[in-house]
């Protein structure tokens, strides 16, 4: 038997353990799930003989070193900020290492290490960072070993609601944690390239700034992610001219979110005193102007010059916002919790809801004097609130990557992320068994000048 | 001889040590005037006989020491960061010490310290923060001493360009640190009470929630500043129901500062490749959609939805903001650090251009059942370059305050700031004899909500 040591037993486990255990009596594995309790491994384990759930808390430093002894492999599923002490004991005690989060400074530390003691630290390989890098390698060294050169690198990738499940005026339900949704592009401008032209969007402008893309003929959008540019020399793409990584929404979404912006509301750096006792309408009011008598749904279309046959107006009143009786109920909240609060009485997930995957890669590039374009695209339907998209599209790559790590398959040693040809063509082709498969297309370069236009 | 050893010689100590040299001969006093160069110091002590200037490095431990012990009062006009040494060696050599800034943390943990030696450290006595608190807190005190209830505090304050030099389209050239001015209002929401009612203003928002203002029938304009609520307890006004704090600028300025603002220009968190061979058109392009043949004019003019006769686009134009020729030619700046450039080719005072400080106060206060405002307003004036409006209005409070306590006018210990009658009311009358007088009058009282109309 060899001994998978799976550390967190959270949304994005499900499909990671189900995978296992369906290969355990074949390939001879039993699995070890620990996490802080129980109850969620036990569920996701359902007596299967293969698997054994058990408490553990990863700060005590005793028990993880006695369960990693013991292991031929470990998963940490855990928030990135938990594996350093896990990556340390693996290096310790000569034990391979997978998980899907980004390489922190910490483990990047722990390289050479790793590869003198011939262990491989795989990391960023679940969906974002994962199957985009390993789709996106696949397609560019392909292009690369016919002697073409790489012009434009686009990529897009969100997790939402599904067709069938899409009931709000937001086509937007919470498929992942809501607080990385309120957050999301805060922290410094989105940074970019476009024909060799950086490009620079505020906060306060990214959900303006959207760009449109089809997949399987759906209109979507996308706002730019922090910094396009960070996988430019990883990738080997260093003098492309263009290079964009966005986050994909419905039509729609960015522009209305773009009102929470403007107001403050998605503001994380302070708290509101009496939070608790405030209604959502008080909310509203602490970002508009006073007035004695003026109400609060005047005052905010006044400000940000919505008109009255606006369908972003409807979007507010679905989410009730206005409403003097509920409260927020949240002690010393910031208002990107108290926004949070509201958000989630409409956009949680409901029993048979389903998520939605969708990635986009456009790759543009120039051979013998002429220019092409491929789209690549993945759509991924989740089962349903167990199996979603987002826990299959994290959990598989994951757990495949762990069986062929065991198996010596993929065995170059090191800190590393799936960029190699060795890890990304057997992980894509067994991804494709379980219907996450790319449809790639050739279409005509577009390009952001492709008549070589002088601005 | 009584000796004050003052600290740093820039342009803020001008107008101090006029003032002391002025009362040299008469009170017994001599200045040793500190710097890391002796130039500046040389010219604004003109060969006087009272005074020397030395080269001082605030971080030579053994100097500083010497001088300080020397010293009957020191007086510190480096930048706050400079004070906490200084302070201690103060503390351990028995000084009191006078400094215009606000009182850091470290400041504040002296305060037994000096009250137990019996020293008086005095700090924000310079002009904002300083003429503010001691011209407030005197019709605070008067208020409240004949059983009235403070309802209402607002207080603007603006370092702008007098009239007779206001030859821009801004209305506006850089009299202090053009850095701040860059950076005015980020790092968090703006935060104020109005009638009770919490309001929360985001930088993006900022520049266009200003509120007017008449000062000797002139009219300007205030953005709030970050925290309006901090001297709250501080100023006895706990309970207050409205608490204000804006800067002052020519009305039209922050409408236009806004396009900086909404580009992104403001940001100091990034710095920009290649900066230094960026013309001011590409800078602005940067932060523009890209398009191979539209100009970076009509980009701007779309965006920001800048109607063709809006003045605000001739005050782009007044900055060459659009010049392909005129280079940036600094290496790694941030955008805050290009635009800053930018607006020093427009906005640096010419040789015989004034300065002007304007103040204006307002207090709402309820007696008998009737309600009543004072309005109080200061507008002072620049002599030239050396001796500005900011100068005079920070300098001669300092060295005002200096001297009452080196003469045992000003005796109560411990590290504080300018709000007790035994300080302001002083302070006060001797600048009136330097022409800084706030002009006070009763208005009607307006408030926000008069009428108590529920909103």
């Amino acid at each position: 038997m060899k001994n998978i040591l799976i550390i967190g037993a959270g949304k994005s486990s499900s499909a990671l353990i189900k995978y296992l255990l369906d290969k355990s009596n074949e390939e001879h594995l039993f699995l070890t799930i620990g996490d802080i309790s129980t109850e969620n491994a036990n569920k996701l384990i359902n007596n299967h003989k293969n698997a054994e759930a058990i408490v553990l808390d990863v700060y005590d430093k005793n028990q993880r070193e006695k369960l990693i002894k013991k292991a031929d492999i470990v998963i940490s599923m855990l928030p990135a900020r938990f594996h350093i002490e896990v990556a340390k004991d693996c290096i310790t005690f000569n034990k391979h290492m997978v998980t899907a989060s980004y390489i922190s400074e910490e483990m990047k530390a722990l390289d050479a290490q790793a590869k003198e003691k011939g262990l491989v630290f795989m990391n960023e390989i679940g969906l974002d960072p994962g199957i985009d890098h390993m789709s996106a390698m696949q397609i560019i060294d392909k292009i690369k070993s016919n002697g073409a050169k790489m012009l434009l690198f686009e990529s897009f990738c969100g997790g939402i609601v599904a067709p069938e499940s899409d009931t709000n005026l937001w086509n937007y339900k919470f498929t992942w944690n809501p607080r990385n949704v309120v957050l999301a592009g805060q922290g410094g401008a989105a940074m970019f390239i476009q024909e060799g032209t950086y490009k620079y969007i505020p906060y306060s402008k990214l959900f303006r700034r959207t760009e449109f893309l089809k997949v399987n003929n759906a209109k979507f959008e996308a706002y730019a992610n922090r910094d396009s540019l960070k996988y430019r020399s990883v990738y080997g793409l260093d003098n492309i001219s263009t290079m964009y990584r966005g986050t994909i929404r419905k039509v729609g979404f960015s522009r209305a979110w773009n009102i929470f912006v403007q107001l403050g509301m998605t503001d994380d750096s302070y708290t509101i005193e009496e939070s608790e006792n405030m209604s959502y309408r008080d909310f509203v009011n602490l970002f508009l102007a006073y007035s004695p008598s003026d109400s609060v749904e005047l005052k905010l279309r006044s400000y940000l010059k919505i008109d009255q046959d606006d369908l972003m107006w409807e979007k507010l009143l679905e989410l009730d916002l206005f409403n003097p009786k509920k409260k927020i109920g949240i002690k010393n909240a910031t208002p990107a919790k108290m926004l949070q609060k509201i958000l989630e009485d409409s956009w949680t997930l409901e029993e048979n809801d389903k998520d939605m995957i969708v990635m986009q890669h456009l790759f543009g590039y120039e051979i013998n004097g002429e220019k092409h374009q491929i789209e690549s695209s993945l759509v991924v339907i989740g089962e349903n609130q167990t199996y979603t998209a987002m826990a299959k599209t994290v959990g598989l790559p994951v757990g495949i990557a762990a069986l062929k790590i065991l198996k010596g398959e993929i065995k170059t040693p090191g800190v590393q992320l799936p960029i190699t040809k060795e890890v990304y063509e057997p992980i894509l082709k067994e991804l494709e068994n379980h219907g996450i498969k790319f449809a790639e297309k050739e279409v005509p370069y577009l390009g952001y000048n492709p008549n070589h236009v002088m601005g």
